[in-house]
């Protein structure tokens, strides 16, 4: 086999001294000549009407420079439904709608403006219980939204989002066990280090130029240019995004938010750079966590074991306006469908208005809920059917070569070496079933792995070029929001040109310059952008070749670059070293310098109409096992031990990828155990750190395993699929099942506090 | 013939927006968080051993960073010739002389560092007259330096140049009248209103990037990197060169200086960003100035007019150090060989050191010093023959398809148009010879016009890339400083796509970004840069028209853009906005997004051995006329008319053109009329706009003229040729001959100062 230079080396991260010596530029670091500070006024009332906003103190207050509402701002929507504008007007429907915005010389100025805002409401009456909000009377949110079946006014969105195949009651009737559950998630939140911010500015042709935290440059860019269109500028304006360091993204930063349109408002409206960046306290209660459900959930199997059919109905809080959350079922539809073989599946979610907060993506988006269901059910399942669970996981494992019910296809999967893995890491035989306390438990999980086509894209380009002394500028649309795909990035192109990492700088921050990508989401980075990255290289290398096929007189076909070296394969003392090439090939009449560039879109399908189609290359299979402790006494969990065993296709970086794990691991296990962003009638109760509970390094099980199965890919960028999310996606029920196997309770609502716990231990001795 | 929609429009400057209202952002403005400030320390004597430098009190202030001196600096030298070092130990040749440098936490206290700092010189005996440092015995400026020819030490530089064609000594038999003469000129600068500095900044692995005022990017980011060879830090190290506005250059950065690498030390040595930015006082005497000169030329001409030899030796004062200026008599020779049809030429010039500043290029980069000789004497030749000069300079005018002595194929010439332009536009016939204090003058010039291979490259790069609403990114190689290269830039990539100019954003300001490019001199940008963006721009044409092709259902050869709408040659109702076109091929499994790159380097030789070849693709001609008022009593010259006609190939910007033209002839007056740093023994005296004297707006003629002489030359962008230098480079001579024309005084040395009439004058009453 190849000997890699690059690739498969535990490469540091790029940004890595930068970051750690504080000389990386985060939004909160940079400053504009003439920068003007945004703060935003938020409602006071989960639901009311506004009455009268006057703000005729904040004006006066020396050091204003504007002041905006929802009355003297162009008529800007945005969101997947259209149902939000940047300052709202005649009524808010949360807490953290934005009634009214000021830029001044200081963040305090603006500050003290804020507060001389004065705003008459006469409340309304609120719901925020997704199930009361779908009952006829119910408060209405959107008064003007109607059902789209019977032209009634109603909370529930009319979303498309349905998935049948094979025939259910026909398996129901089949099945030998049937098991049927509800379990509950709740909203939890990105906990971003660096908070959300941007600074907009526009250009005296009225181009407008934003400094963004976002992880989907190309996408905010389109959103930007149709509000500077309803903003009467014409079609024409030019909106250039430039990206900041990003201090975590996790999904928050791929739709816009009220925020960023309030920016760009008030730097059009002075005439100069206007910067808002998030407080703590905004970013936990103004930026949208992980959608909450409610999943009904009922599956059966033959008698030897064999799943028969999959039946899920689930009900999210679309909160009081629409951002990605209400896309959720779209992707929750791939674990349900092909999670494990399972022939007969259905899926049907409700997406419903509430006076509460709104939901985007977060890390795994749509795959953390309705796995925590269905693999916590899969054990419930085994029992009744009377097989150990990782048995029966193995018995219904997904196979290569398999079209699942959605009709993907499913070409490498190592799903079943990950179960075993786990299996053998976790001593599963001996430790299983002991109910003394301690408990082992694992879960599985399916994730895109190459790319996912949600848009009409799944592109991503990247231009290439290098220099007369062998150093390689690589431009790519992809984002590094942390996770490390500069590096990644990097390592590929690297290999492909036979240079080294070091020869590379890779520039991905600016939209003007780099080539346009959907953006940093599905675990698609590695994949879509490192095969991108892949193409340009192996252009320029083909050209590079052909240039030192002439002197050294051999056929390019017969020439190879290592470690920076251009040699014959047949001959390997005829040899030189790249940059000698380059110059001679440059340094001439009609000389030449080598760049290319290479668009990748993946050759996958938009989803159908019954929302079945193949929309990733590659699939990516993984399975997490955990052994814990439970206090009876307490309720408290402790994880002794985690085993995270995952189908990479090939490890680029593998010190990145057990970073992706291991952060993803700890993200689960806060999902799982700990986190939960409290709301009281709409209100969020724990905006900081102190009153929500992530895990720091002192809660970090003392062991946590990587278990690295490389299928070799062979659409993945030297055998790679994504990594990026599934990290997280099977902790919360791996963890429940351990739980259940410690103590014999199962907690069916997420987080498992100790509360819940004892509860349920309170009601087993019943 | 075609009309074009961006070709040949009087499109405002890209950036005159910015640079009118203050948002333009040159190094001046410019701050880096932690940054440092460098200050320089200068010689106080033109030729002194160094005895003794104290630093310690300087060491001990405050908020001083670091104190560098020769003594404790890396061996880093730089130069044409390799003479110059950062900072001088041992001894210092001249007053720019630079002896120690600090950086501190602001300007001020760098400032009274610099104060500190003490120095003990031992003065040595000067030579500021390179006739006196040729002789035998002169102080030697650097007494390692020796003849080639006899291993003796000299001041006369070890230069090859000398041009030779044809037989002077036959050609001066068969002259029916012969002239010969002495022309001096001496220094002038550049006065750009922004002074020049830079900001050097290394990242945690000693990667370098500089902000930087430069002209030629590549060429410093090649010296930056064998600088931080000789600072031990390896092969491997990348340079990033990120230019910022730059407020006029006229080839003052072209080289590097001795305060780039002080800021570099600086940087290296506090590991922070360091700037240092010359006061005026500096920019005036310790940047490169055009270099002097001491001309003495021969020429003759048959009976019937015909020109049969030109001669031409020439001293140049090299100062104390090598920069580009001794390389200006390899474009000496273009015009001394190819100026009019002339068939046996000689060059032989010398260039010699002296305690002096020292030079390197100015607009028109060697050949306003022999053009003035030239012209001046051609008038002279003219009287002698009893020949009209507009008709001696018709018969011997250049003609297309001609070769001349140095081996330049003239493709496209409108010299004889020129000059039958000027004439008319001066009423030449009726207003010449009368000799009444007005006068008519003209002369004309020969340029390169297509590049010039002075390097081994001649190339330059461009990217272009076309988002889903058809905005077009261009990156070019290319530098604007001031000229306008985005605009026309911006145009020619408008037109060959189809678009229009305000749908293109260029980028043109960082090597890593960038594609390579030699550099913005020799008047090659539009050629070079403009024919790379033309075909980058064609490759991406050919890739949208092969896209609509599909949709469209023609072929591509049957499809053209124009105004954002591709259209059916052959049917022209078939058709569609771009946009709609690039957004179909991108938004679809496998879809396509439309970017390329080219890399065009002209089609020229290298100077041979014998300096002669076709170094560039095409050659440049003008005629500037101009009547002058002399008064008798003062010696004061008024210009009354100003005529410049130029064969420009085509206008592709028909008012940036005329401003070239307006910038060259008066930056030309004042060559002629005004403006000489006045050097007293080696110490520049006047370092200031009030004592230097360039012209303003109120010395501007009242008529300045342009003429457009198309020729359309078939290797330039849509017809054009370079027309950055040649507008000041006829000046002098014209003015001259107006004068002699006026008042019958020949003034041979520059600037042409009422004095100098006067002189004359009372010598013609002897």
């Amino acid at each position: 086999m190849e000997e890699y230079i690059n690739i498969g080396k535990r490469i540091p991260k790029a940004d890595a001294f930068e970051k750690a010596t504080g000389k990386a530029i985060y939004i909160q670091d940079l400053k504009l000549p003439g920068m003007l500070y945004g703060k935003i006024l938020y409602s006071k009332h989960p639901h009311a009407r506004i009455l009268k906003i006057d703000t005729t103190r904040a004006e006066k207050l020396p050091g204003v420079r504007a002041v905006l509402t929802g009355y003297n701002i162009p008529p800007i929507r945005f969101g997947f439904y259209k149902d939000n504008v940047p300052l709202k007007r005649d009524k808010v429907r949360s807490y953290r709608d934005e009634v009214a915005a000021v830029a001044a010389i200081s963040p305090e100025i603006a500050e003290e403006a804020i507060d001389l805002i004065e705003v008459e409401y006469e409340p309304l009456p609120a719901v925020f219980d997704p199930e009361e909000a779908m009952k006829e009377g119910a408060p209405l949110i959107h008064e003007d939204h109607v059902s789209l079946k019977d032209k009634k006014p109603t909370n529930v969105l009319n979303l498309p989002w349905k998935l049948v195949s094979g025939d259910i009651e026909e398996a129901r009737r089949n099945s030998a066990h049937i098991v049927e559950d509800r379990f509950k998630v709740t909203w939890v939140t990105h906990c971003c280090l660096s908070t959300s911010g941007c600074i907009a500015e526009f250009d005296l042709r009225n181009n407008l130029t934003v400094y963004s935290t976002t992880q989907c440059a190309n996408l905010a860019q389109r959103e930007f240019k149709d509000a500077l269109k309803a903003m009467g500028l014409g079609e024409e304006r030019n909106v250039r995004i430039i990206k900041t360091t990003i201090g975590g993204a996790f999904g928050s930063k791929l739709d816009t938010y009220p925020f960023e349109y309030i920016t760009i408002l008030l730097a059009y409206k002075t005439r100069k750079p206007v910067k808002i960046v998030f407080s703590r306290e905004e970013e936990f209660f103004a930026t949208s966590p992980r959608q909450p459900a409610i999943i009904d959930i009922a599956q059966g199997c033959t008698r030897d074991g064999k799943l028969t059919f999959r039946d899920v109905s689930m009900i999210l809080d679309n909160g009081a306006y629409t951002s990605w959350g209400a896309t959720t079922p779209t992707v929750m539809m791939m674990p349900i469908s092909s999670l494990y073989k399972v022939p007969n599946v259905r899926f049907i979610p409700r997406c419903v208005y509430t006076n509460n907060t709104y939901s985007q993506a977060m890390r795994g988006y749509g795959t953390p809920q309705p796995t925590f269901a269905i693999e916590s059910q899969i054990d419930h399942l085994a029992e009744e059917a009377g097989i150990d669970p990782m048995e029966f996981r193995l018995l219904n494992a997904n196979q290569p070569g398999e079209i699942t019910p959605q009709k993907f296809k499913i070409s490498t999967c190592g799903l079943s070496e990950c179960i075993e893995a786990v299996g053998e890491k976790l001593n599963w035989k001996i430790k299983r079933g002991q109910r003394n306390g301690r408990g082992v438990g694992m879960a599985s999980l399916i994730h895109v792995g190459g790319g996912a086509r949600v848009y009409k894209s799944d592109g991503c380009g990247t231009i290439v070029k290098i220099d007369d002394f062998g150093h390689v500028d690589v431009f790519t649309g992809a984002t590094d929001m942390g996770q490390g795909s500069d590096t990644v990035i990097s390592q590929i192109v690297a290999e492909e040109l036979g240079v080294r990492v070091e020869d590379v700088t890779l520039i991905n921050n600016d939209t003007e310059i780099c080539p346009w990508d959907v953006s940093s989401h599905a675990s698609r980075t590695t994949f879509v952008a490192g095969n991108s990255a892949r193409m340009a290289a192996r252009k320029v290398k083909e050209q590079i070749l052909e240039l030192a096929s002439k002197s050294l007189g051999e056929n390019p076909e017969d020439l190879d670059i290592r470690d920076r070296i251009i040699y014959s394969k047949r001959d390997p003392e005829k040899k030189s070293p790249i940059g000698k090439i380059l110059r001679a090939a440059h340094y001439t009449s009609g000389g030449k310098m080598v760049m290319a560039e290479y668009f990748y879109d993946p050759p996958t399908e938009n989803l159908d109409r019954e929302f079945k189609g193949n929309f990733s290359v590659t699939y990516t299979f993984g399975t997490h096992g955990v052994e814990v402790e439970v206090d009876k006494e307490t309720g408290e969990v402790k994880v002794l031990k985690y085993v995270a065993a995952h189908d990479v296709g090939k490890a680029i970086n593998p010190m990145l990828l057990e970073g992706q794990v291991y952060g993803g691991a700890v993200m689960g296990m806060g999902y799982a155990l700990t986190e939960r962003l409290i709301l009281d009638k709409g209100k969020v109760k724990n905006p900081n750190f102190l009153d929500y509970k992530i895990l720091t390094a002192k809660d970090i099980p003392p062991v946590i395993e990587t278990v690295v199965v490389e299928t070799e890919d062979k659409e993945g960028p030297f055998g790679a699929k994504g990594i990026g999310e599934p990290g997280l996606v099977p902790t919360a029920p791996a963890i429940a099942n351990a739980i259940y196997d410690a103590v014999g309770v199962r907690i069916k609502e997420l987080p498992i506090t100790p509360e819940r716990i004892l509860r349920a231990l309170k009601e087993l001795k019943k």
